[in-house]
């Protein structure tokens, strides 16, 4: 059986991940082993767990505890680890994701401090078992560099990316200790660079790291 | 400030559990000092937790996978405890809740195994702290008398009721266990009795137990 390979995209707001990844998928929509990615975005991924990001993110009328977000966040893991991740994993697939624990430790540990990071990666190992990407791509960058430029674009926002400049510095706290804590999959990339060399600099380490042309 | 009081309904399906809290509804209806009462059903309670409620036993496109579902409940009950329980308690409320965390032991715990009892009650207390009703009428039936019963009623059924004999089975076992481990706040019901039986013996239990006629 082949083995699959987990890379996983992590950063603050406006850290610039959303338009690589976006690159990402064009240039291997134009490989011929396209086939071999999946690619899936957290929260979301399968069905239900695309109603759980709608509780999450657009449900203006009773928003959710700090708790309650956690916990949902978790639930929508779990849809999309045991449904999508480890099936494809299996399978010999390369799967590439936007987020996953790490951005639970960052933003509901140490922003919102519902969990201690401990705690948290204690139910991830409950609801996920040993799973842990292979490669983490961090988009580090001061939140308020990234603000600065977030405040250029004409973009709505959702609830989670409202919130004050003091949540996203705990944030990039909470990403400094996990890319410490488990530092043999974290490769930081200077967030501040240009797209493209960003973009060369993604493909360089995906070619070093997997043999992402057949 | 009134301390207030918390009293839980829990039992396997059918096991005439709803009935008696329509009628105790219609009876604190009745009393002058009703709006000291406050009743709330798990999972729901608050528009949040009803929306939760929805995809947990409604939602038949992608059903939630059993630790999903777990996770769901407990979304679900971060928010009616601290939105609902917990203030309504501070401001010396009777709450009267159809079912609680006994019910999350006995159905995802010993039924569906996801978790241990003790993994659950770990992860209730960090959702809730050290919350705990004050009084729970346990309504004890066998399973298959309890489906014997059931299928002469032509009712729909939720996604959850729809599981088999067996899984009922341990849904009893999960009760038995938590109603051992926290013994001094259960109050154990011979389901098979007579509705009137029943409702009566209630009433003179919450007479004993609180105040409930001012």
């Amino acid at each position: 059986m082949k083995k699959g390979y987990f890379i996983t995209f992590e950063g603050g707001e406006a850290c610039g991940k959303s338009t690589q990844i976006a690159k990402l998928k064009d240039f291997i929509n134009s490989l011929p082993n396209k086939s071999d990615f999946v690619f899936i975005r957290e929260p979301g991924g399968t069905p239900l767990a695309e109603e759980i990001r709608k509780l999450l993110l657009n449900y203006e009328d009773d928003k959710p505890l700090p708790m309650t977000e956690l916990l949902l966040f978790c639930s929508a893991r779990s849809e999309v680890v045991n449904k999508i991740i480890k099936p494809a994993l299996e399978n010999g697939k390369i799967v590439i994701a936007d987020r996953f624990y790490d951005s639970t430790i960052a933003y509901q540990g140490m922003a919102r401090k519902i969990m201690t990071p401990k705690q948290i990666l204690d139910l991830t190992e409950i609801i996920i078992g040993d799973l842990k990407p292979n490669l983490t791509f961090y988009f580090n960058i001061e939140p308020k560099i990234a603000f600065q430029r977030k405040a250029k674009l004409d973009e709505n926002l959702d609830r989670i990316e409202k919130e004050g400049l003091d949540f996203h510095e705990n944030v990039k706290k909470g990403y400094d200790f996990i890319s410490k804590l488990e530092k043999e999959r974290f490769v930081t990339i200077d967030a501040t660079q240009s797209i493209d060399d960003i973009f060369n600099f993604i493909i360089k380490t995906l070619k070093e790291k997997i043999n992402i042309i057949e």
